[in-house]
């Protein structure tokens, strides 16, 4: 049986796949198209660094969640980020 | 004096900052050129949906930088998505 605190664990890493997920169809509609003019370079510039972020706060809280759904994330918004520089 | 705690609490919130401030120029620039061709609607409905569940989940955990960067992402990724489909 799950307890609380399991169903809480759940919740975040289906958030998690959500939010880091989200930036899936970004990626392969840039892949299809070749066009990243309207997606804003600073916006992922931005959110490199905060990912970044995300991860060491993650491990200093010890929370798996958070470093899992963000080491994901990491990888998805570089590629974007990448296919913008490359892409402009 | 700020305590080892403290520290990482203002970590969460600078991260917090940085990939919820990240949609401050995606918003500016749509607002600028009206235009947003290159923007995937799906990856805008999977964040509005994942930020929902960050913030249930923080809540949950009562964790404060979770809930707040969240709550202000929540803003942000809806407008976008709102401009995503008048200016589709």
């Amino acid at each position: 049986m799950f307890r609380m605190a399991d169903w809480i664990s759940i919740l975040g890493i289906v958030a998690g796949c959500c939010t880091t997920g989200a930036s899936v169809p970004q990626v392969l509609k840039i892949i299809k198209t070749r066009k990243t003019r309207d997606i804003s370079l600073m916006m992922y510039c931005a959110v490199t660094l905060g990912v970044m972020l995300w991860i060491t706060y993650g491990v200093l809280i010890k929370n798996f969640p958070v470093v899992l759904a963000n080491m994901a994330s990491f990888v998805l918004v570089t590629t974007i980020l990448i296919f913008k520089i490359k892409y402009k």
